[in-house]
């Protein structure tokens, strides 16, 4: 790593447009870090309108080696985008126009500031479907999503960012701008360079435009709700639903431990006498999509649940995801802090990792509670913890130490869409052998030699 | 570039057993080219059968400078593994082991030389589905897939080979191997590195293991093989299709010149008064896809085609499609060369590329035959030539040039599938504005700093 200087207010005053800049510490400290703990105060605040202006700022930041923390709504959980060694802070906030959605190309042409939800809505609103849904769409930016690579329920089916992506315009560090990639379903001209960028947290360019495709909406969803006695039966469930051919927009399971929560929080008995929760939703043509929910209802039922409740159509499936997203709040409000770790597991250890999990609740005596996307094996393991307490922080750490130990002893994967960021970052050297590192800093050596761009992170 | 050398028979008997290596002419001629037309001999063939010997041979040619230009099945077609430096070739065919196919897990791990169909079949065997289906899949190999992103009829509703990509083993330059991503569905640990070797066409490293992605199988599938008096309402069916919230596994158009080619071959009056044909497949649980592929023949009834004929179930299907494989066929029983170019145009332009396409025909008098994958705007153009005919293939040239500018001005891609290779490399920088060919550098430079990896393609 260069030694990295301070950005001078003055000259930044010349590249940006007095409204678009931040000096004041009261206006800085909203950019010091995202949903997670730790933050930094940057040096200044960007929040540049235009690619020029990105561009102007990092052409300026390479020549003084500036370090550069690209943003976008600052609704991370790994802390990927605090500015750990100051600098400036690049928001993409004000650059939130969806430029075109195009029916006849089945594409979106984005700004990067654009809330995911507001595309999903604009696309909606012409038949056509925008898949990637992380939980906090009403409020995270299409340019973050792309930045981490964001996941959410429907990947399953659906896939994740990544998988939506044809073409970005990039500011590389030293102000270049590159359109990489396009605007067609297919495309092998050249090295797959934009999907680069994506998940690549900031470390290799700022995403001032992106293309991204869009679906056909499917007509119809329907969900079912089903309660089961035993963790067991719903991971047998999973497998079943999968074994029969099925492919489902959603398989959302959680544990017992959150469950008791959200019966704590809404004072429903819904949960009662379960300790497993799945959702299951397929989506496509309404009589297609009615007959196969039948069909699961019928070979779920035979697992004797607790209760199997479908839900036929667009308000019934709302309902069954409410309730699902009580989850997050209702942990947040046992007063322990959430410590979520969004491991992934191939998905034959997903009966082993939630046995895993109890084990560790016992041993360090911590209280886990665990929910996500089972069809993917990605569940997100919630420590509950009370900061306060430092001795039960230790022990927190040791849990995790040992949870990040045995997932990628079965071939897992320490963060299935959070991304590495801060919080990972005590684990990145267990996660990737020393070869990938060595690849890692190439890669970045090539793209920002100086290594300005949000420095003090996993390269 | 810099000068590379020869390797030297002694030394590379060395590294490798006898019988897997090659010096003699004869053997060494097999290895000069792929289905496209150029090819230059090497000076060397080796036929590692393990990592280990990839990586010693690696390391020999990046410390002595000797191009090293690696190569799957040589099924591809456009020239992509021709050693045009001569040097050594790499072939991976004796690579071509079943490592694992995992039914819990959903995935399957191989060595880069399995044959695509054979994973294909493996995978059915266990009621699991590998999805990318290029056209010569009983020939080609996974590793060349990988290397080219192959695709298929499939990616419409599937996606293309990178999709299934979860893990890669490669071998860079200088011989370091390095295990990239996993074997998770799901993984945001680092940069999404082993995507940046799909399509890398051997320009970045060597793939020697893949870990695959499978699908729980789709227990029926059915088709539509619908023949129109002309292009626009095979063009609109497309259309509607969508529009409808279908996405079908396979949405597949032929024009005029290729059905009446496919007649004369068969003697079948199947196209008669036929100017356009689609065939539209769905896949699924087998009463949803009955129903379904109920709704879509009423739905283009109403376009008033030649005929529509449904196919239910495996053989029916198959006996659609292997009407569609005729058509190549058919192509080279004009006796005319076809030289495909396999373009991409965002979806809005299918009808305008259609009418260019025959404008193109006029102007140049050379017969184009277009067919390929509608739903991706992925059609192969192909100009049917005699190549004896220098005038010809000045003319064909300059039609080449045309359709690449008007596809480029679309905002299309002069690749889809194909790649770049040697065949498109004259319209590499036309496709490539400089910034971009610049960060292939950066990037190339950062993995292979002698470029000795396939030299003198596209970086």
């Amino acid at each position: 790593m260069n030694s990295l200087n301070s950005p001078n207010g003055e000259e930044l005053a010349q590249l940006i447009a007095p409204e678009d800049l931040i000096v004041a510490e009261d206006g800085r400290r909203r950019y010091a870090g995202d949903k997670w703990f730790a933050s930094n105060l940057p040096d200044a605040v960007v929040l540049p309108q235009d690619a020029q202006t990105v561009s102007r700022v990092l052409a300026y930041a390479h020549r003084r080696n500036i370090p550069v923390t690209a943003r976008g709504a600052g609704y991370g959980y790994v802390g990927g985008c605090v500015p750990v060694q100051g600098g400036i802070v690049l928001s993409t906030e004000r650059m939130n126009r969806i430029l075109a959605i195009d029916k006849q190309d089945y594409v979106a042409v984005v700004e990067p500031g654009v809330i995911t939800a507001d595309l999903q809505s604009a696309a909606d609103r012409q038949g056509l479907y925008y898949p990637p849904d992380p939980a906090s769409r009403n409020d995270c930016s299409l340019g973050g999503n792309i930045a981490t690579n964001a996941g959410g329920p429907r990947c399953l089916k659906y896939g994740v960012t990544r998988d939506y992506v044809l073409g970005l315009t990039v500011v590389l560090a030293d102000g270049t701008v590159g359109r990489l990639g396009g605007r067609t379903h297919k495309n092998k001209t050249g090295f797959d360079l934009h999907r680069l960028f994506v998940g690549s947290e900031g470390l290799l360019g700022v995403i001032v435009e992106a293309t991204l495709k869009l679906l056909p909406k499917p007509p119809f969803r329907a969900c079912l709700s089903v309660g089961f006695g035993a963790m067991e039966p719903a991971v047998k469930a999973v497998r079943q639903i999968l074994d029969l051919g099925f492919l489902p927009s959603a398989l959302e399971l959680a544990d017992e431990f959150t469950l008791n929560a959200a019966a704590e929080r809404t004072g429903s008995y819904l949960f009662a006498g379960c300790r497993s929760h799945l959702i299951v939703e397929l989506d496509g043509q309404e009589t297609s999509v009615r007959t196969e929910i039948a069909t699961l209802e019928t070979a779920l039922s035979r697992l004797n649940p607790v209760f199997v409740r479908p839900g036929c159509g667009e308000e019934p499936c709302e309902a069954i995801w409410r309730v699902r997203r009580e989850f997050s709040f209702a942990l947040r409000d046992t007063g322990l802090t959430k410590l979520n770790q969004d491991i992934v597991v191939p998905r034959g250890r997903l009966e082993a990792l939630f046995a895993f999990a109890a084990g560790l609740q016992r041993k360090y005596r911590i209280q886990l509670a665990c929910f996500g996307h089972a069809g993917d094996g990605n569940i997100h393991v919630n420590l509950m913890v009370d900061r306060q307490d430092p001795e039960q922080r230790a022990r927190c750490r040791q849990a995790v130490d040992e949870l990040f130990r045995q997932v990628l002893q079965w071939g897992g994967s320490i963060t299935g869409e959070h991304g590495i960021g801060l919080a990972r970052l005590p684990w990145w050297e267990s996660a990737a052998p020393p070869e990938v590192r060595r690849m890692h800093r190439s890669i970045k050596q090539a793209l920002d030699r100086r290594s300005i761009l949000n420095p003090g992170k996993f390269v």
